[in-house]
């Protein structure tokens, strides 16, 4: 490996985390459950249908429009069981506090946790506490490992995404990067920028139950839809194409991102699901995505082809390859 | 609750950590799995067999005489499981990097995760890596989740502990505390001192395969000996009584101690079980035990009453209670 100290880009979920990934992780740790890197490692016997996952959140500020760390602590997991199509069920939680640290925050950071798992219908069944001395961590860091359980028919990987799926997002990307920036920078944008963080496993349940056949699903955080499409492509060993005039942005981000000159579609989300359906299934799952709270503005954007790569239609009919970027735009977004 | 702010006393496992427990968490995420506040969730459903745990490693120095943060993040994880009589199968690992941490310094913490993971047979099947600025964090913090499998017979629990049960320990306390003060402070006592980091699963489990009867177990971590036995008095409403000159100390620790006025019975180990047997088990355990690489050392320390709190006959026949410290004697210990 060329470089010598870690960088903030080997946090970025792009290229340079897939180098480390590559190799320092996996040259120790490879395994067959690990070696996949899906959202979650699917857990052999026990009839085949145990899914487990980790995430460690150090997100700033911890208190922004539309969330805080304690509820994207548990967003993140939930969605990244809900995108191996399993029903979470069970979170641990454990937090490294700055000595010092508010207790009131703590409190409304416990709160929101509690909120949350609530609305996600997950327990916390175990958790750890450790204190660091003051300039040793920055107030709060939370690391969340959740398990959850699938039917073993419900066989959703990436792996699985075949020539002629459709991709379905269930709303507008960059919300949450643009939250983060704006709460960051106190940039004070007109029209408010609010973070799109939820828990998603109730509303792609509902697609479940109805009988749609998901193929696949990852959640948008870092990297953006860009870097979660080149992943499926790069799994499954397909190409995609994006209509760029399909994908949804919101006003105020499509603005601020004209202004920064930042690209929405490598911009985090915490409430974005990809998902990839059978095309007999897309309008019904379309649908259902529509008539629940977290996918009012579900659309197509796009489809799986016979090739290779990622490639965005242009709005004025031109195609130009959407590649995996370097690092993030923005540092400790989640 | 009167404080106000966080401190380093609230990561200590002793008395202040309880009180954040009692008056935070347990007010905003109690469940009747989490209330029982074991080393590991007990998880109903799936044929009853599921344990899960967590636990963050903020270790410092990251690098000590006889381990390093990624050994002891496997082993602490390990050990929590295996002292709720699960087999553990499956761990997550979650690294939060400080920006500029030296990559050789990575390499090596991942070689003893690798290393420790394959004496304990677990599997690293998930896991993830942010990245804060330089001065956000202290070099690497490492955050361990963990899923074992018990036999739904195997019913061991804290809870279970009865009158007229001994109370075994696998060898000397204080070593791992100690070990990191020394490394710390670069004391340079003569003798060295070694940390007793270890995975016991293998040892543990050697006792189910003979069928000793272990009634509950729990590994000696922060706010050592005296704290663990004050839960275990708690949790089962019952009075234990130990013996000083029976409890194994180490020369070079026992010196070390005497001159900095440390007491070892509230130091911190990263690989020590205390086990409460049924009587007619004990010999039995305490044999297979010796047998062990980690059990050379292992005694009968003590035994449980029909009264309360937890006491300490000293060497010269007196009678002292035992009890939990306000904080701990050392802050990032593990």
């Amino acid at each position: 490996m060329p470089e010598k100290k870690i960088t903030l880009s080997h946090g970025s979920g792009g290229k340079a985390t897939q180098r480390l990934i590559g190799e320092i992780f996996r040259k120790y740790f490879s395994n067959s459950i690990l070696d996949r890197l899906e959202d979650s490692a699917f857990l052999p016997g026990e009839r085949g249908k145990i899914l487990f996952t980790t995430d460690s959140f150090v997100v700033s500020p911890i208190f922004f429009p539309g969330g805080d760390i304690g509820k994207i602590s548990i967003c993140g997991t939930v969605n990244d069981l809900t995108a191996m199509g399993a029903i979470p069920k069970y979170l641990s939680i454990s937090f490294i506090l700055e000595e010092g640290f508010d207790f009131f925050a703590l409190e409304k950071i416990c709160s929101s946790i509690k909120k949350t798992s609530r609305e996600a219908n997950v327990k916390i069944v175990t958790g750890d506490t450790k204190v660091v001395e003051k300039g040793s961590a920055d107030k709060i860091f939370i690391t969340t490992s959740g398990i959850g359980f699938r039917d073993p028919k419900n066989n959703i990987s990436i792996y699985n995404v075949k020539p002629g799926d459709n991709i379905i997002i269930n709303g507008s990307v960059g919300d949450h990067g643009l939250a983060i920036l704006n709460a960051r920078q106190d940039m004070k944008f007109t029209g408010r920028i609010i973070s799109d963080c939820a828990p998603l496993n109730n509303m792609i349940h509902a697609c479940f139950d109805k009988g749609c056949k998901i193929r696949a699903m990852r959640d948008v955080t870092r990297g953006g839809l860009a870097t979660v499409l080149n992943e499926a492509a790069e799994a499954s060993g397909s190409g995609i194409e994006v209509y760029e005039n399909k994908i949804p942005v919101n006003r105020p981000v499509r603005s601020f991102c004209e202004i920064l000159g930042l690209d929405p579609l490598y911009l985090a989300n915490e409430g974005k699901m990809v998902i990839f359906a059978a095309e007999k299934d897309t309008e019904k799952c379309l649908k259902i995505l529509k008539d629940h709270k977290y996918g009012k503005h579900s659309a197509v954007i796009g489809k799986v082809s016979k090739g290779r790569g990622v490639f965005l239609k242009t709005a004025i009919g031109g195609k130009r390859p959407l590649i995996t970027l370097e690092s993030d735009q923005l540092p400790r977004i989640c």
